[in-house]
């Protein structure tokens, strides 16, 4: 039987799911793909904390740079991390030759051109289908299954540790901090959770996705991102009044002109799919011309699932070694040479629909200064809740409103927040309700 | 541009479906492809009828071995559906080394071992991401993104009508009949409904995620097979009092010793996944040794969803033609020379929760001798309802079950059947509640 020799940098979470599951799986591996994959190195600098998992002594090294030189590796699988030395690393191996499985969404979505690039001029495979939804094979499933199609949307709650934040804020009732704290000692959150929390790493994530659906490379700085810190379980409880869930979603719309590409939490309606989908899972749905509703499900991260997800991506190279091809599909869907740049919609422009909740003062005449205020600005309020329970003084007015632009409602905000019947800074999240 | 010339065998709705998405979304093939994918004849019984796509005259030909003689035909489409001359045609197709797209379930699920085998003696392709769950990637995944599993479950929804019609049940509360002759009306349902309501069409898809799940080949006769036309507003209406709904589901298990394969009407709990499933959509549940839970949802069938998957099928086999090999990935996740037959596990030896409703007369002491004889049959009651109200001078009484073995509960069911306080046959359905 044919070995494909495999070299791992990282033995972390992940790496060390990795050579479990070759070794715990390796009966439907060799069966269904007729080869051996064998690991030759693995490359940590941590040589000394045992891991969970059996390996021969003398495959652990401090040196990434000998997977590299190594003749007898074929794939190398990049599970470190971080920007450096990843991104060096990644294009040594493929300046040798060497095909490359990562999971480092930051890197791609960052340092995507020079690395693709690369692959495509060495005529190498990448693989990268861990590196977004975990286990959910969302690459494959955007740069082939629907690749006939013109993806018209993708909507997606693409990072596990917001969506289990959310989801406990939304079951349990209690603050955003409380949650994060509970988050954090279960192993759901990092100590410094801003990536996840900020919507920098669904950003990331975002930005592979949609160079997926769209074949055109995407500047991380165009697309608008808004985290989950700020909100409370008081807007929790009124979205479920108003029939809705709050999840942090990274959209993705194709409009005239170019796509519009965001990321903030969003109210989305109890029987969208999207509102099942809860504790750390991820999910995407997406709608192409042809197939219409895609929905996609799966642990977003976690050891073994994200090993599957490498796993895949090592078979999916080790078929090509084993015909003799490789670069069968684009990386990014198209070849790199002919690629342009996405077009990002500007998110002034861009139309939606709103949740406002206003601190006001319990006075007459509060509605309709606010009211008079967005009706100048061309924003029809779509439904009002007034319950008159006083919070510090102030009384919550909730208000949804049909289609309005982003640059007219930061605008009446602005306004609204200026007046002396108002106090503090008016909440504001978007929705996605086709009803509306 | 290089060409790939294909031949379409069958000109009804979804081969009309291809023939649009070939024209209408050539950008994006090209593009991604870097070739054309070009129809050189569409063979049809019917030249006359108007389709509603423009086609270049002389493509249609009622003769479909033209196909197989013309040269500049790589791929053949066969989208005629039923077994002859569907099966003659695509042996013949393959054995003169052209590669093959199918959307063909019932024949691939009876004649699958003939097609494969011949598939892989003549070194080409044989796609067939069309025949199971329309347009979700279910094939790709399971036979590729999830290639370093095993398949621990498959939990599915798989038959669009039967889906459409039990959706329809629930939310109107309208019996099997009268939502069957809507469903006729709006085209969600045949004629002869038979295939789709019996489960017959999902014992043909499953028996296709079966042998691509476990790499054996599947006995259609083993799988056991229950259909929905028994089911009444009655039960749905009890389901949901019991926290569940009723969907059509197909089950694969791996246990010791074998594969559990049943089709049935399931009640499931509400915030199970599969509950959301409505209209004729369709989804699968899959549990991964590795990846956990992943899960597929998508249009099983239509014009343009149909279309896309058989668009993806042209689009790998192409990038295999393009790259000059084929049998990149074994047609059934392993070789046919090395596939053994697949062990399934005998219906009467399973255990699961069980649902039943007894129509009993209202006298003391029925209860006590139902209950009598389930627990000598070692069936344990999770719970009751008895709600008194009189139907044709019976009431119904209802219980949930602890896990029983269905040959018990069969057994049970007979005796119970021909007490005198019992008047009419006990409805049975199964559940699948974690809880329980």
């Amino acid at each position: 039987m044919r070995t494909i020799g495999l070299g791992l940098m990282g033995f972390g979470t992940v790496g060390t799911g990795v050579v479990k599951l070759l070794q715990e799986n390796r009966d439907v591996l060799e069966a269904r793909l007729g080869a051996r994959l064998t690991l030759k190195k693995i490359a940590d600098l941590d040589i000394v904390t045992p891991r969970p998992v059996a390996i021969e002594p003398g495959l652990l090294t401090r040196r990434a740079e000998d997977l590299i030189a190594d003749p007898d590796i074929d794939i190398v699988i990049e599970l470190m991390g971080g920007f450096e030395p990843a991104r060096t690393l990644i294009l040594s191996a493929l300046s040798s030759g060497k095909h490359v499985v990562t999971a480092n969404k930051a890197l791609l979505a960052t340092h995507g051109n020079d690395i693709f690039r690369e692959a495509e001029a060495r005529g190498v495979n990448i693989g990268f289908e861990a590196s977004v939804g975990g286990t959910i094979p969302v690459v494959k499933t955007l740069r082939e299954a629907l690749g006939g199609n013109h993806i018209r949307s993708i909507f997606a709650i693409m990072n596990g540790t917001s969506n289990f934040i959310l989801s406990k804020m939304t079951d349990e009732g209690e603050p955003f901090a409380t949650v994060l704290k509970q988050a954090q000692a279960l192993g759901h959150a990092e100590a410094d959770p801003t990536y996840d929390v900020e919507g920098i790493d669904t950003a990331h994530k975002l930005a592979i996705v949609l160079s997926l659906a769209y074949g055109r490379r995407v500047r991380l700085e165009d697309i608008y991102r808004e985290g989950i810190s700020h909100l409370t379980p008081q807007d929790i409880d009124l979205a479920r009044e108003l029939g809705y869930r709050i999840k942090l979603l990274a959209i993705a719309v194709e409009r005239e002109g170019g796509i519009e590409a965001r990321i903030h939490p969003t109210m989305i309606p109890f029987n969208h799919l999207l509102a099942s989908v809860n504790s750390n899972f991820n999910a995407f749905h997406i709608i192409g011309d042809a197939a219409d509703s895609v929905f996609l499900y799966g642990q977003g991260s976690g050891m073994m699932p994200t090993a599957s997800a490498v796993v895949s991506d090592l078979m999916d190279i080790a078929r090509d070694i084993l015909k003799g091809i490789s670069c069968r599909v684009p990386s990014r869907a198209l070849h790199e040479a002919s690629m342009p740049d996405i077009v990002i919609l500007p998110m002034a422009e861009l139309k939606t629909n709103y949740y406002f909740r206003f601190s006001a003062v319990d006075r007459p005449g509060v509605l309709s200064k606010i009211s008079g205020i967005l009706g100048q600005k061309d924003i029809s309020i779509a439904a009002v809740i007034q319950k008159g329970r006083k919070r510090d003084g102030a009384v919550p007015v909730v208000m949804t409103t049909y289609k309005a632009r982003e640059a007219d409602v930061q605008a009446a905000l602005r306004e609204i927040d200026r007046l002396d019947v108002v106090m503090g800074k008016t909440q504001l999240c978007r929705i996605e309700d086709e009803s509306l």
